[in-house]
């Protein structure tokens, strides 16, 4: 049993966080919210929202697993106005029902076996945290794509350091620990592949408050809430993302 | 002898309409007025504009039937001013003069004859009409081509139904008549093709109302003021669209 | 040595003006300022920019010849926010550091002997004269292109008049002399390419006033100042286009 009602604003901005990792992706349903994790094809990428039932305008469901396709999502969610909210609805034949205004949806599930689950992560401890604001996070990750296609990211004299190019040429910000909305010192320093970050960074590009957790030539987690331009109850967005072998 | 004055703005708007289906088309000049009527291609879509002398600033002609390049024309009045005029006038050498500002334009006039005329179309009765504002058209037709490439439109139970996409997923909108503009009830239901569709909506898609009449498997004739947007007259928009058969 | 300061917006200005015509250029620096002069692959159209130290924020130089890659300084230019200003300075080994906001640059200089020189132009003497703003040139440009692919531009009877088409179908454009900006009389006539001028009026595009320069199957020079939309000093940007021969 579900039946939900969302603001179609935020359904939009949680579909398009996931659409540039996964076309289809699994929702687990429980009691008290709905938690969505996917993996990118090529395993860099582990994308995870979690949805509290206080972030919908309505929510009634039991536990259960289910799998839908984003882009199908995607195009519906678009076609209903920002304003307005939407109702999901399982209907007894096992199809989602969505409807918005005048409108009115119904598409298949699918089966959430058939979807690729999120390998289970071992707990992993990242030294230093850095807060950013999303646009400045933006600016860094489009300025550092003229100049290459990865980019180390770290912290060093308690100065936030990323980096793009090579000795020759490239691009460098620092910003110290002053200057960052939230800081936790140490020696951090890792490569990314910037067309993965392309995409975060366009996900939280009007978010006040981005966290970065870093650690040396380790993973990086971004965690922003992705609920802030629309009202209501925090939603927790995180991406944990593997770090990029030096090439010699 | 013709010689016309008309609001860039509004030329615009006819061209753009008639653009859709057509790139020559034949101009009725009379005393009174220009009837435009073309016909696409493939036979399925009529396109009807009717220009009275009151919709011109200024309007002066004799009988007459000319051939036009819409597409030039279009160029043409794309490098007017939106708030300028544009004069028209057949010089004697029997080639269009167009001014607008400080430009002028000379282009030839293609001979009618060599232009595909309209079919003459038979009275057809279409008992059902619904009105419907242009934007609200747009989001069902919007809608619907992300689901297929057909819609069936039809009234029953004095509700207008849109429904696009097979039993299993797809789009419907229902309204009922009392949150229609405009209503004549009845029982109509008739499958179209959504590539015209969404040329049409796209043109009306700031008037706030488009009539569609509708009758069973049978053709739909859509009408709106194209001149609603600008000042003065109005312009009659005629679309009479072939339905198509039901694949089974 | 050479450290400056300069608006990121005009900076834009500069390189984009500059950009449509090479993709490297020789800059000459001197205490007073810098001088840009380049010459597109086809050798129809001179640039030049003349950048007095006013127009700078902060400006110390010795004097030099360098060579710049300017569409890989547009890409940075085009990262900085156009509200900051850029700071520019030449490193002890030779590189070129730039600054704004949180992020720095480094980029190569290239050997200006490697670059292409700017012919030596004779003193050329071009009768008329005719001042226009530069969202008036550029809308005779623009109906233009729509055409045809050169333009005839001329003075005749104290009016300058442009051309582009054939007898058959063409666009015309005549302003007199009491409407024009500036005006000085004489007979000319020189037909050009459209490629360059669609470059040149998109970069003289919100210019309050262009002057243009012409003579008799003569080239044209064109000026404005390309720091209007910007506060502070005058920087001066010189065309120098070669006229097309007539086809017969």
């Amino acid at each position: 049993m579900f039946k939900a009602v969302i603001k179609s604003k935020l359904f939009k901005s949680v579909l398009d966080s996931l659409a540039s990792t996964v076309e289809e992706a699994r929702f687990a349903i429980t009691d008290t919210g709905i938690t969505i994790k996917c993996v990118d094809p090529a395993n860099v990428l582990m994308t995870s929202v979690s949805l509290p039932d206080s972030a919908f305008e309505y929510y009634k469901a039991t536990t259960g697993l289910i799998g839908l396709d984003i882009i199908r999502l995607q195009d519906i969610v678009g076609s209903s106005d920002e304003s307005d909210n939407v109702t999901l609805e399982i209907s007894e034949d096992n199809r989602l029902n969505l409807s918005s205004g005048n409108l009115k949806w119904t598409i298949s599930l699918i089966d959430p076996t058939a979807i690729r689950a999120e390998p289970r992560i071992p707990e992993i401890d990242l030294p230093c945290m850095v807060k950013i604001s999303g646009p400045e996070f933006l600016k860094i990750i489009k300025a550092s794509l003229k100049v290459g296609d990865h980019i180390r990211l770290g912290v060093t004299d308690s100065t936030f350091v990323a980096h793009a190019g090579d000795n020759l040429s490239g691009v460098t910000a620092k910003i110290p620990s002053s200057e960052l909305l939230g800081f936790r010192d140490g020696e951090a320093s890792s490569l990314f592949s910037l067309d993965y970050l392309d995409d975060m960074s366009e996900a939280s590009k009007k978010v006040s408050e981005v966290q970065l957790e870093l650690g040396q030539d380790y993973p990086m987690r971004m965690l922003f809430n992705l609920n802030e331009a629309v009202s209501g109850s925090p939603v927790e967005m995180t991406y944990l993302m593997a770090p990029r072998i030096e090439q010699d």
